[in-house]
Order: structure tokens, then sequence, then C-alpha cells
């Protein structure tokens, strides 16, 4: 069906059994290929760049939307969700739908309710719903042209990121059960925004005793297989729970 | 006026204006008497006690609405106001105005946005609006019986000042120009919820480098007059940008 078309007849549904004015979007962060990746779409009327989003229900908890929205939208479950922003500025959809009549649901100012989500990569069945054109994973150190203020939203999911690592199990969650200590300093470095010193990393990082080496080594490629390691969790969680000791 | 009527004459104005569904609460924080404290209203029809809170104009930033109902409802201005979580749990306002009509604004489902202030004592001009039948000041270590979820929101806007005290200027806003190493750690301890031990304290927060010594002591009291410090702004912000190292 026609993009225009579709949304013109979701709009009645919306006004009906939704909150007018107000919305949630969803940075979903990921690691693979050795870097930190963000889960982006396009809408079937644009050229830019959107993060999955949705509204709330007149009858739903909006953590639960959150949820519904990241499945309906991108097949994303069953990841650590973690709710850290609201977008207010007035002008913040500005010239969004622009063409369309006012009636239109999604021409309304809205407030933007931020969620951030991490998942582990192989976890994720990436599934495409009828208002996007394309699903793709974009590296952090190659992203696209945002819609709206998507940019701003995605800022500042990764500035709550960097702020909390010391406080919430962000590792555990974007890393696979087993990784190597590369893997772990790449994610870090993604994370931080910046380079570390190899040494420096494994030194701090192993004083945390929050991991723990395993009796065997990743199989494969050219190099000496590099030692695995896997998080001991309840060292883990409780490390977390005091925040880790000392920022990178 | 009677607050029935009271809130039954505002109920059109704020359909006819305000963005429905949404509010906003404030935790406004205060060290005072060598205590950390938060700022309560009474509202004229309950016996328990409720933050101050309002609504966003159909044409106003959100951070600009929090801005005017600080002021609106108590007469708080000029402090240091950070968004820090929303509140949309389905019957997170359950039971509230429960003798009142529906039409009434106030009956609706509110999603509320939490703002924390972090205010100068000695600036607060307390300022009681219509609404409220008292306005005060508690102490953290007895806390009244909060009204709606209110309790929960505080409860959140504390841990957050706890995860964000290495990030933000949290000392610096709550506190005098000058106070003593004393205040400074019962400031700390009233945020962290825990003792410090003083020595510990004290080497600790030396090794910030963000205080100044002044030349001057604390007059009058029987004992010893205590050493007067202020921050160093400069190194302050900066050391914040990096996060100060190491939690306590």
């Amino acid at each position: 069906m026609e993009f225009k078309k579709l949304l013109e007849e979701r709009s009645a549904d919306l006004w009906e059994n939704f909150i007018p004015t107000l919305s949630i979007d969803c940075v979903i962060f990921s690691f693979h290929d050795n870097e930190l990746q963000v889960l982006t779409l396009k809408l079937k009327n644009l050229d830019t760049w959107g993060l999955p989003g949705g509204y709330v229900k007149k009858i739903e908890n909006v953590d639960d939307a959150a949820v519904r929205i990241l499945k309906e939208r991108t097949g994303t479950e069953n990841v650590y969700l973690q709710q850290f922003y609201t977008f207010g500025k007035m002008n913040r959809s500005e010239n969004a739908f622009e063409e369309f009549d006012n009636t239109l649901w999604h021409k309304q100012r809205f407030i933007s309710i931020g969620y951030y989500a991490l998942a582990e990569h192989s976890h994720v069945n990436l599934y495409m719903d009828e208002f996007s054109s394309a699903v793709k994973w974009h590296s952090l150190d190659n992203l696209p042209e945002f819609m709206m203020d998507h940019r701003i939203i995605f800022d500042k999911a990764l500035m709550t990121l960097r702020e909390q690592l010391n406080n919430h199990p962000i590792g555990y969650s974007l890393l696979p059960e087993k990784f190597t200590m590369p893997e772990l300093q790449k994610l870090y470095e993604g994370i931080l925004g910046k380079k570390l010193n190899r040494g420096n990393f494994y030194r701090k990082i192993l004083r945390y005793d929050i991991l723990v080496k395993l009796d065997e080594s990743r199989k494969g490629g050219a190099h000496k297989a590099p030692d695995l390691y896997s998080f001991d969790l309840e060292k883990y969680n409780n490390a977390l729970k005091e925040g880790l000791k000392g920022s990178w």
C-alpha cells in the first residue's frame, strides 16, 4: 500500500486507542564485527534514517509499550531495556509529515520518551514492519543522516551508556556468553568514544574481579587462539550495586 | 475558595491550553541544618504530602514548563534543574480525586516527567500557591507519608543523585559558597544514605583537587572555628566532565 494511505488509515485507530502527544523512541545497541552498532529504520517516504518508535496505548504501561514497540517494529525482544530521557522541545518533530492533513495523528507535536536497548547481536531476528523500507545496523563510526531530532536522541543514549557503564550490566547485555579480552576492550572503547591503552585496560578490568577465564580459547583464525572469558554474574551484579570502582 | 470548586474552575482552562495526560513532578533538594531536605506541599483536600507538580502548555517546551512550575508552586527559581525519569505506570494516580466528576482535568491518567532541583537553601523564598495548605522542607531522615506514587518518584530522584554524584555539580549546587568539611561530608552522607569514615572522606575529597581552602574560618560556636572551603569551579567542572575518579 502507498505510504500516505497507510498512515491515514492507521490514524483513526491511533486517535481512538492511543495517548496523543506522546511517543516512544528506542535506541537499540548491539556489538558485532568488533564494533558497537545501532539499529535504524528507513520510513517508506524518507531518505533519512530513524530510530524505531511508536505510541502508548491508553490502557498500557509505558514500559510495556516500549517492549511492544521494539518487537512490532524490529523483531527485537528479550533485551535489556532502560528508559533514559524524555525529549520535550516544542519543534522537535517540526517539518515531519508536512505534506499531510493536520488531522493526521503523526503530525501532532510529540513528546518522546527515549529507551535504550542492549541486544546480544546473535539473538536479534530482524523484522521489518509495513512502514519501513529498510532496517539496518549502523556502526557508530559511520552513522547515517537521521530524521527529525533522532541524532540528538541517539547522542543522549550513548552519553547515558557512558555514565552508567559502572552501574548497569552493559557489557553483560551486549556481549555473547563467551568473549575475548580484545572484544571487551573494543566494546568499552565504542561506548567511551576513545582508544584505551591495552595494558591499562586489562589490569583495570581484571581488578574489578568480575570475569572468569575459561578453559578454552577461540578456534580458527591466523593468530594464536585468544583466551575466552565470561562474566561471573554474581560478582558482577554485586559490584554494580556499589558501582565499579574507578572511571576510565 | 473551596478546593473542589477551585479545581473545577481551573479544569476548563487546563483542557484548552495544556497537553492532556502529561504532568511534571519536581523533587527539590536542599541542604540545611546539616541535613539533606526535600520540599513538600500539602494539597488543601489531603492529609498526605506531595511533590510540587503541574502541567505542560501546548505551546511550551517541557524544560520551560518545569522551570515555570517550580516558581509558580513554590517560589523556587534559578536552581540547578535536571530531568531524571518519566513515570508511566497505568494506575500511578489511581484513587486521587475520586470524589470528582470524570470530566475533571486532574482525574485523567497522567504520565509524569520527574525533574530534580538542587537549591541553595538561603536562596529559596518559599511561596504557597492557592492549591496548597502547607509547604515544608522535610529532612530525608524523617520523610512524611506521600500522596499517590510520590514516594517512588522521590526515591528514584535520590538514586539518580547517588549515581550522578561524580558527574554532575551536585555539591556545588546545594552548598553555600563557603562551607566546612563536616558540612560537605554530611551532604555526601545524605545523598549516599550511609555514614562515611571522616579520615577517608577528607583524603578522598582532597585528592579530587576541586576544593579551595579559604583564609578564614567559621565564626561563633563553642568549638574551635572550623576551616572554610569553596569549590574551585574551573577544576570542578573539568573533573566532572571526566567523572570524579573513584566511588564511595
